[in-house]
């Protein structure tokens, strides 16, 4: 094999990026959040980009992979898997006490286990070998998983309830606050408005359910007959659940982790028409089985982070068309690396059935040279070779620069410790928490 | 894109290759099998090959494909089956008119239908666009996979009853008859001598089963501990598999198609811990939800002919894999330029339970010019650009000719036409047969 191929040097450059502050059922978003870019060089000289979660659990998986990945050629990414068991062992166990009591990460993540933080660090891995790979043959990561079957790939408006800004300070956005039906409504028409979204999804769990019912009502007169999505990220009951579905039934797309659990939700899909969507409940290879046969879900919301990179997206992707369950795509704080290769894996698959996910339009901070652009809701799929996107050493030194600096608070996302600074005595509530 | 990557030419060869006297619960098989050879040349000179069924009903199918093929790049392969579902249309009710009474293809291939005639003809472009993609990028064909998790992919000896000679001509072999377990330990002893198989597989459903298992028993003894299986191509009832399954349970690693169909073979893996392996009851997606959910299958034996080609191989493993499913490879007549294809796959999937099936050693003729080596029962997998297999025109040519050369009687596969040369009465046996 072509020794230009083969791995030379690894980086692993821990960032903080800013993050509004958006309102979910645990918090609110802090003012900074960590990812993780990992760089692979060949000795070719190509360097391959990707990025992955940035708290100490992931940082702590990270060091002994990079280190065994010399020497081994970057089109290799179906060894990454056996690699990552063979030489993350025991600093699977460090990170995990690394994540202690937090190793659910915010609880917005799902069910949290020692494999899930190694597939999502195996994701950065894969995405930036990918990259490696297709800008050293000159294809398009897209090529390099069969090919693109759509040159566009369909994103969704993301609405947060929020703040106009920070209490202890951050960067500062002109978005204002989004704090009832009427914010609401002002933030998706700006969406509409500047990037062209046609459905829109809002984050819930935040008030109660009535609210967010007349929030999403607002929605429907504001645009008729366009998609609409609600997801209180699992805190609602089966019972409240139900009801928010009766009440939406007319104007929902899909429900999104109405209840927390393969249990509640499928007692939720049970009773009502509503497909139901998630990226908690169904997360790994190893819920599907269940959730399937019970018929839990009716559409997975896939995350290559989650999954382990694109090429295990791609076999869920095959087995969700299988199955007949719909398929779409999660997001939440990353930067444009990770919008690229979500785009890219997008673009081969089939059954893409619903318009992606994207909290990307809230991330004001990246650290490629060009950032990706909304079109009438869609990103032109890119066919420059890797996933067509370069890195901005000086944005990446900065906010390598801001994690050094950090005095630790911003180092782990936890929205429960930023809720705090603004409601001192904010516990992250109890599931069901209505 | 480079323009070198575009599809140029594509050229359709059918041809006529021998086929020792190889019995079943169908006949025999006839002294030649038709195969369709698949050339993919790029705008950068490189040709790409690829195979598959010859049967008229696939060769009505190829045509059109390969017209539209032309000026898309070898690296789009996600889009064959879109395209193929585009063009095929009206060639494909000539294919299925072509196939006519017999479009059950010997019924050894299990359940037929449009969609599995197109994906076989799809598999046969697929191999043939990424055996010119990794020529011309200087990559093995695994490595366009995501890369091989493993050097050798081990095989296991195919036994057949098989008579000394073709009753009607063809070519001759050294073979002999095996119609006994005397005959099937001889040709198993050869099998382990030549090639160094360690596991063992009799095609069954020829003789009463009693007679059967006189011959895995007697491959027991002489083989001790030596993973053993039988595969009567779903000729028995499911009493008599149980049967069967009761009387070898010891020695079986699995009992393959023992019954037809989901409810029989449900009803067969209820009753016995012999696990039940299928390249029959499941051979498409669409089969899987049921087959899966009523346990009715243990071990899918992939065909990347039957699934679409490698890609969708990569995604049946995966959903194995979900399901806790083992999974090996099918193998029947074919030329080494399959055998190499599903060596590469089988290289990429890291749950490769069972040593695959490989009926090659029968075949005495091939079109590639180096044949591929068992060795202790192993293929090495190979890292040269492509398949690593390079054509041989003369060979190549000189199939053809026997191809146009027949009457039409060898140009469809038909085993029970081929015993009606032996036995003038020799009709296809019911199902289940006992």
């Amino acid at each position: 094999m072509d020794t230009t191929l083969l791995i030379d040097e690894v980086r692993l450059t821990p960032i903080l990026i800013a993050d509004p502050p958006l309102l979910n059922t645990q918090g609110v978003h802090q003012p900074y959040t960590p990812r993780l870019v990992v760089e692979v060089v060949t000795r070719g000289g190509v360097t391959g980009v990707g990025e992955t979660y940035g708290d100490s659990a992931y940082l702590a998986l990270a060091p002994p992979l990079a280190a065994a990945l010399r020497g081994r050629p970057v089109s290799d990414v179906n060894g990454l898997f056996a690699l990552a068991d063979e030489v993350c062992g025991d600093s699977r166990a460090a990170g995990e006490r690394a994540a202690g009591a937090r190793v659910d990460a915010g609880g917005l993540r799902g069910v949290q286990t020692s494999d899930k933080l190694r597939l999502s660090v195996v994701s950065g891995f894969e995405v930036a070998c990918l990259d490696a790979l297709g800008k050293t043959l000159g294809l398009p990561v897209h090529a390099l998983l069969g090919g693109k079957v759509r040159d566009r790939v369909e994103y969704s408006a993301y609405l947060f309830y929020r703040w106009a800004a920070h209490p202890d300070g951050g960067e500062r956005d002109d978005w204002g606050a989004a704090l009832d039906p009427a914010g609401v409504v002002a933030q998706a028409r700006r969406f509409a408005r500047a990037y062209g979204f046609s459905s829109f999804k809002l984050k819930g769990g935040v008030f109660p359910p009535d609210q967010e019912i007349a929030a999403v009502r607002a929605l429907a007169e504001a645009f008729p007959g366009r998609p609409l999505r609600l997801d209180p990220n699992g805190a609602w009951s089966v019972e409240t659940s139900l009801y928010v579905a009766e009440q939406l039934k007319d104007v929902l797309e899909y429900l999104e982790d109405p209840a927390s659990g393969t249990g509640p939700m499928a007692a939720v899909a049970a009773g009502t028409d509503v497909p139901l969507a998630t990226n908690m409940c169904v997360t790994t290879l190893a819920e599907i089985p269940e959730a399937f046969a019970r018929d839990a879900v009716q559409v997975v919301l896939s995350d290559h982070h989650y999954w382990g990179g694109l090429h295990r997206t791609r076999e869920l992707a095959g087995i969700c068309r299988t199955f007949g369950v719909g398929l779409s795509m999660h997001s939440n704080t990353h930067l444009g690396i990770s919008l690229a290769a979500m785009t890219h894996v997008a673009a081969t698959v089939p059954n893409l059935d619903y318009a992606c996910d994207s909290h990307y339009p809230w991330q004001s901070e990246d650290v490629i040279t060009t950032r990706h652009v909304f079109e009438d809701g869609h990103l032109t799929v890119r066919d420059a070779p890797g996933l067509g996107v370069e890195l901005d050493r000086d944005r990446l030194a900065a906010l390598h620069r801001r994690w050094l600096d950090d005095d630790g608070t911003m180092r782990e996302r936890d929205d429960a410790a930023a809720m705090r600074k603004a409601e001192p005595g904010w516990a992250t509530p109890p599931i069901p928490r209505w």
